[in-house]
């Protein structure tokens, strides 16, 4: 190539993993990634230590594979949970890494002599679908990742939207049913109480209960229920299993009032929805579409498409990407 | 006054009346403010001459009260009930004032000889509240009016937000029980279809039944509990009313699970409510912010102010000054 790249490097810290990469400048490629096991256990410093040897790895397969230089890397954009505080690039309180206050940017671009910038996981991860994802093109996109939890993101007139004070885009924590399940948050009736894995999950054990033998759902984790997942139920659903069939279209029906809330409010042109739900496909997809088409304003539900992630693994590191280049640079 | 000042007409057309009136450039006083009723009944052409004929009287008032000149006034800001053509200024469909796709903002303009520009009103109320009334100071403010309907207005880092096509704001129409009352527009369990006017006086005779000697609320109207309003209602409570009370706390709990939903996903610095519901004052607002405290995320609660409007008869009019303004000139 004739013209000199520069690159950019993304981490995606989550409790379990932690995925990092390169891209050029442009975005055009993913180069280099690779991910390791988060192992919270060993403490904050051990886990820096961790994102500086991926950063290492990630820098010299980058110089491989493309001819680089070291100073052709501009920085790292890091993605962790929040909540955050952004300006000074310090992880505030995570519960699944146990931290409080730690100076993650920091501790981070000391360790490997790069610029760097720190965002929410979530609205990386929705960053990275509206850079090179399945939200290309949009302007107004909300991003749901629906894992644990459900993360939102939001992209409001082509730009991140944060917040008074960086919390925003908490969707997973919008009341659906206001007398109802109660949150781990403290609320009543959230989103996240019926649509993450862990509530779906439950609810199929729920709708069992006393009827074990009508359903392969039991069978497929060797007798206790208690090992039921998400992912079990997308599975014997897709196996035409009826009680785990009826637990997925519940699912649509509940992110289907949660969607529809976010589409009369935001008319966006976008949803993404990401994460381990997604793979439940056209089984989810199309009860959900129809119930937001039931419930959301005409004008609202013609102006927007509700795609899942076209990033699965990569989303969170191509949007930490971004929002480094955003924050460094001031536009994608 | 030694430098010129130039002006801007705001108009505010609802279902019942038509307000309007002037302010300088600056936005530092309102000048000739003036209301008529709409009669919609005349159709679409009547309701243009009216607004005219109270152009013209403003523009009179000011030039005497100021010392201005015709050429000193710089256009007419237009506020009216959506859906919109913000574009083409253009009411797509109203059904209080029964128009179907009538270009408001050029059949106004045309007759007034002044450029015009035209928002939707629980978007220039919002920004009205904004710019110089109960949010001045905000950068992330969401306004709610509570009224037949319950109408919003998000101002996102300083500015009107619409979404992808000009709907954006419908926090009236977002679910917060979704197996609960089906609400006008056809969904379940919207916040209006609680906390709007006519939901109040319906929850309230709902409360009354086979009671109505408990409360002083059917004495109130004459003894048809038809004739109870939301205004019904706040006054029994001031005066005490034991059902009226407990409507009224049951109002501020449906409006805290809305507005709860709002401060997790807009993190918003101000959240603006203005409409009859205000004037229940501190019996509504004491339990509203306690439940928000219960239900939204703590950093969000502190982030945010929960206040009334502070412009209740003019913000419609300021706030399509504003438009106007932020339109043509970019800026406020």
């Amino acid at each position: 190539m004739s013209v000199k790249e520069r690159y950019i490097i993304g981490v995606d810290l989550g409790g379990t993993n932690i995925v990092a990469g390169a891209m050029p400048l442009d975005g055009s490629r993913e180069i280099a990634m690779q991910t390791r096991p988060t192992m919270a256990d060993g403490g904050a410093g051990a886990v820096v230590e961790r994102i500086a040897e991926m950063i290492e790895q990630v820098i010299v397969e980058t110089m491989e594979e493309a001819g680089a230089k070291r100073s052709d890397f501009l920085g790292v954009g890091i993605g962790a949970p929040g909540p955050l505080d952004r300006a000074n690039g310090i992880v505030i309180v995570t519960p699944n890494l146990g931290w409080k206050n730690f100076p993650l940017r920091d501790e981070v671009s000391k360790r490997v002599h790069l610029d760097a910038t720190l965002d929410n996981d979530a609205n990386c991860a929705t960053l990275g679908e509206f850079w090179r994802g399945a939200a290309v093109g949009g302007r107004n996109v909300v991003g749901m990742t629906l894992g644990t939890g459900i993360g939102g993101g939001l992209i409001l007139e082509g730009k991140l939207y944060h917040g008074a004070s960086d919390v925003a885009g908490e969707i997973g924590h919008t009341t659906i049913d206001s007398t109802g399940r109660r949150c781990k948050c403290g609320n009543y009736g959230c989103l996240e109480a019926y649509a993450s894995g862990p509530a779906i999950a439950e609810r199929a054990r729920e709708a069992l209960r006393g009827d074990e033998g009508e359903s392969i759902l039991v069978g497929m984790v060797g007798g206790d229920p208690k090992k039921i997942t998400a992912q079990t139920v997308y599975e014997a659903s897709k196996r035409g299993d009826a009680v785990a069939r009826e637990v997925v279209r519940e699912t649509a029906r509940f992110l289907g009032a949660g969607v529809s809330n976010l589409l009369n409010i935001f008319n966006p042109d976008v949803v993404v929805l990401a994460g381990g739900v997604t793979q439940a496909g056209d089984a989810l997809f199309q009860p959900l579409r129809a119930e937001v088409k039931r419930r959301a304003f005409k004008p609202a539900v013609q102006a927007c498409r509700i795609v899942p992630g076209a990033l699965p693994l990569s989303a969170g590191v191509v949007g930490a990407i971004a929002t480094f280049k955003m924050q460094t640079l001031g536009d994608l």
